[in-house]
């Protein structure tokens, strides 16, 4: 099985830019990666950031939806601590029907302290652990709404139920009726998680419960753990880990040269972001090591041209699938590459053409290693 | 000025539809109610009922924003009681700022008890204090978010916040800004609430707090007094009372002939509803009785004919000019009739005629009295 290719829409968009042209460029950005073949796009869900200012992922995949046809939308993620647990799975059940089933649901507990702050969350209470039990008791709510059994639940955090349907009064009579907003189909929806440092305790999560894992990446040795801490949780959970349920996440950008790809990124959008919003905000968080690290340079001096010729996944078609596949050889590869989404809403053409090619002319040379070897066996058998 | 018209959307599809349809309807609906000149579609929250199966109406105007120039979105209502104020607040400002400020925002304290229930609050809960409380204590903390100040708040059911903007750690960096998610314009939106029953408390706090009144229409007696409460206390509260604002939800069908819209009203959609929900739920509700009443029958053979005839306002152009002047003339009017919408999914074109003839024949010709009066005096003046 070739590599997939999806997006992941934080939205890195300029502090200026009015909410409708980020809405816009939201809807835009899916019917043009549903077109090339695109198999999800995520979107994040954040409440403090100028610079990923979107606090309901949930209305661009709405004014997406009558306008895709194949490409599944994720929020990555509803934070769960933020929200009534009923009113957000009867929300998520609703969408994932009116998707017909194009849609899986990223969790998280809350990246940024001032958006735990403005939810009620401040000082002790915004330790992991305190966190982390507001996510399980959510969990617990959710899966009960979208049983549709009766039940009455006192929590810590939230109280919820769901009714008994009353008896109808009459036989033609409709009013008892209860509505359903159970994901489509019936089913839960597949979860999935983010993890970035090294040793993520959301990829050990996600391997016990048998979510999705999804990889922000911050260096090979970062990545290389969140597979093996995965494989090993979802091991002993008693599941067969598969890489191809693994997304990672990259700054990728593909031009018709080398030269022309790098100065696209340099000059244009991506580079714009990386100097006012990433590098500092990666510098915050440790992020930087990793990719220093990597490369045996000091992270002080790891500056945007460093990120671009090391870290990046920028070039020509045959430079990308290259620079892919040596990170395939030395990491075991992955499921999908989530193409991290920029600011093209002026002047969207070399973005669009940059998507296409990793769609068309990169992933389908992209096999995953395990995939490789099963290919050679049946080809042997055969 | 002339009445205005607008769309109420409950949805009343019939249960067996998807909800991809009813998302579907919800679309059509508003781009045709905008082309035909319609000022608002005010779309229903419900949690319990199959008959009005929206949970979240802000994901039909998402759908609906890039695809709708002029018409004004509503939730009618988002009921407070059930989600955190900041998540609501932050939802509602950018969406507001998405549509530019084509938003209003109807906010309720829960009509039905199953849907309480569904959010943790049963039993004694469920009372009009506690649940008024509920949304008292929701709008303080909405208003505080959008206010973008910094406070931290303990509630009696909440706790929120809004933090201090941090400082930038170099001139470039910009990952200390926080985003806006304030209502277009930094103001705040207009509110309404809805009242059916004669002596609704809603209307008695929509004239406190200067809100826009919404009658849901329950007869002729329950309408004046409607106004009688909210313009005593809007008065006293200090504010001029504007029939303009009053807008009134109706079953209106028109077609080219009266034989013709009450054949398509008895045998259509509308029929089937008020057959398998409405009718049962009015009667439950004690909402047969005010109809009843105005026409002196007995509550419990007011049936569907009944209903068309003397309470609907269905027939040809010139039928519906004269039942609404001959209401208006008996309760002072109002500024917007707002069309109760119904599931001509199958087929939209009988609807979609109707509410292209009560924009364009009907309502220019349907004036509020006291702007007929202040015409007169203009032209005497000039």
């Amino acid at each position: 099985m070739a590599m997939e290719t999806g997006l992941i829409f934080h939205p890195y968009m300029r502090p200026e830019r009015t909410a409708r042209q980020t809405f816009e460029w939201g809807v835009q950005s899916s019917i043009a990666c549903d077109k090339a073949g695109f198999t999800s796009m995520m979107i994040s869900e954040h409440a403090s950031q100028i610079w990923e200012n979107i606090p309901n992922p949930e209305l661009i995949m709405a004014a997406a939806a009558l306008q895709t046809k194949t490409i599944k939308f994720a929020p990555m993620a509803h934070i769960l601590p933020h929200q009534h647990p009923t009113k957000l799975a009867m929300m998520v059940g609703w969408l994932s029907q009116i998707l017909e089933g194009r849609y899986f649901m990223g969790i998280g507990a809350g990246a940024y302290p001032l958006a735990s702050y403005m939810h009620g969350i401040r000082g002790e209470e915004q330790n992991t652990e305190f966190l982390n039990a507001m996510v399980r008791e959510s969990l617990f709510i959710m899966e009960k709404i979208w049983k549709r059994e009766p039940f009455f639940y006192e929590g810590k955090f939230w109280k919820a139920g769901f009714p008994e349907e009353e008896v109808a009064l009459t036989e033609e009579d409709e009013q008892h009726k209860l509505a359903n907003y159970s994901p489509y189909g019936g089913a839960f929806p597949e979860f999935a998680v983010t993890g970035f440092s090294p040793n993520s305790p959301s990829m050990r999560l996600a391997g016990e419960r048998n979510f999705k894992p999804v990889s922000i990446y911050s260096g090979l040795d970062a990545l290389k753990r969140h597979w093996e801490i995965y494989s090993e949780a979802n091991i002993k959970a008693g599941f067969t880990p598969d890489r191809q349920r693994h997304a990672v996440s990259q700054t990728v950008f593909v031009a018709d040269t080398d030269a022309e790809a790098k100065r696209l990124v340099m000059e244009g959008p991506i580079g714009y972001c990386f100097n006012k919003y990433l590098i500092p905000i990666w510098r915050r968080f440790g992020m930087m090591d990793g990719f220093a690290r990597d490369e045996g340079v000091d992270p002080d001096k790891a500056d945007l041209e460093f990120l671009v010729d090391k870290v990046f996944v920028v070039g020509s078609p045959d430079t990308v699938v290259e620079k892919i596949s040596a990170l395939f050889e030395k990491c075991g590869g992955w499921g999908t590459l989530q193409i991290e989404s920029h600011d093209y809403y002026d002047d969207p053409s070399p973005w669009f053409h940059s998507l296409e090619l990793v769609a068309k002319e990169v992933a389908p040379r992209i096999k995953l290693p395990g995939s490789i070897l099963r290919e050679a066996e049946r080809t042997q058998a055969a």
